[in-house]
């Protein structure tokens, strides 16, 4: 495996490039898609699990000794596409306190709009909170919804924190970027249900079709009201007086399972 | 009001070692509770609605002269207890990158354990990350729910992050920390529900009981087995196969919220 010893190899100024939120220079926004870095033992087994091989896989040189997980990850990608890297310039990619010594540069897919929007999915009009994003993949992942569609606005869903709370979600899901949500709304041909505060119904109070598209707006300011009016229902989950609003992926939460509820088995 | 214009002034410097999560010199851990920093307008706001007067507010001179919901907040406080202060000295304090140029010193209320826990609750053990414990104490305030039981080992409620995700939950309800909460199984009168992964039944399966006590674990390992096996029931989330598990906080607001419809009205 060919080791990394300085900051001005090539290969590792690419990598930490992109760990710092950079596009790549071959990233052109073209039909190539663009590239991101995963980091993490749990990401980037995920990553195997889901989507198959990195790009390229970069591992602290001390902990490919040390240690077993790191060691099988490494066996687990073709050598050619492994480096092994100086503990300090591991370090200096990592964008958490403690890392774990490894990532891979992946190719994000590049999605484009289906002409019908027929299946489940959720639409995220500039939801801001990388952790909220990241947690509502990771919520719509395990409600088994496959289909996500973020406006202009919204966090970067391949940017290192919404990575990290996705916690694997966007290798299994379709995730749409950059998503004109009101262009979204023509091709749309099951119910769109908002989540809003005022004028709307009770999420339980009358049956949820078996598929549905779920918008959700911005923490602070809701869903964007131009948007809002194209919603076909409106929903609110009945909570105590007197306190504050629902965090969005745990609002998300309840109206998701709410449906799954309803319509699995 | 008073102004603050030296890093060495005595009230300066107490709230200082409080923003950065020090305890207070006087706080001893007796009777009188120990103390804790809100810090930004909402929080501030919420203290005064729910809670009445802070010991003391601090606000940034410039914001006061030119921030209307500023200057508003401070007419709303006792003049003896606030205190004018240089904006690069609130920006010390600040615990976030832009600041609203408003920090109250407030009591934090000692609870005792009650002699029977009757009551809905929520149970937390070794709950980690400071954002999850704030949207869990925000999940449960909107389900009606205002008693927490945390274990050694959760994050401090009262620390900045867990307020500021708590988003005033904290003012509506009794948190207790630190709390054995095998002791406290001895208390409850009312059912002990945890959600586990293993040996569990579906949320769905069965109704709910009315009254109950929520029981969730650690982010990476759930809940400490030897409390696991005091528990009445154990209940999962159905979701899809191949995923991650739910974030804790996502998940308590599909179970409370369930918990919740089944028995509202």
């Amino acid at each position: 495996m060919k080791h990394i010893s300085s900051r001005d190899n090539p290969a590792y100024k690419r990598v930490l490039r992109l760990a710092c939120g950079k596009r790549d220079e071959t990233d052109d926004g073209g039909p190539s898609g663009h590239h991101a870095v995963l980091e993490g033992i749990h990401l980037c087994q995920s990553w195997l699990q889901h989507a198959g091989s990195p790009q390229l896989a970069l591992f602290d040189s001390d902990r490919l000794q040390h240690n077993d997980e790191v060691a099988k990850l490494a066996q687990s990608v073709d050598a050619r596409l492994c480096l092994s890297c100086e503990p300090r310039l591991m370090k200096s990619l990592s964008q958490v306190e403690h890392g774990q010594g490894v990532c891979f540069v992946v190719a994000v897919p590049l999605r484009s709009l289906p002409a019908r929007i027929d299946h489940n999915s959720i639409w995220l009009d500039r939801i801001q909170d990388p952790g909220n994003v990241g947690t509502l993949l990771r919520t719509a992942a395990a409600a088994d919804i496959r289909n996500a569609y973020l406006s202009q606005g919204c966090a970067s869903a391949w940017s290192p924190k919404v990575l990290r709370s996705g916690q694997g979600a966007h290798f299994v899901m379709s995730i749409h970027e950059h998503v004109d949500l009101r262009h979204a709304q023509e091709r749309v041909t099951v119910p769109l249900i908002a989540t809003a505060l005022e004028n709307a119904t009770s999420l339980y109070q009358s049956p949820l079709p078996p598929t549905a598209a779920w918008l959700l707006g911005n923490e602070g300011q809701g869903i964007d009201p131009a948007l809002l009016a194209l919603a076909d229902r409106r929903v609110f989950i009945p909570q105590a007086e007197n306190v504050e609003s629902l965090n969005v992926a745990v609002a998300a939460g309840i109206c998701l399972f709410e449906h799954r509820r309803q319509h699995t088995r």
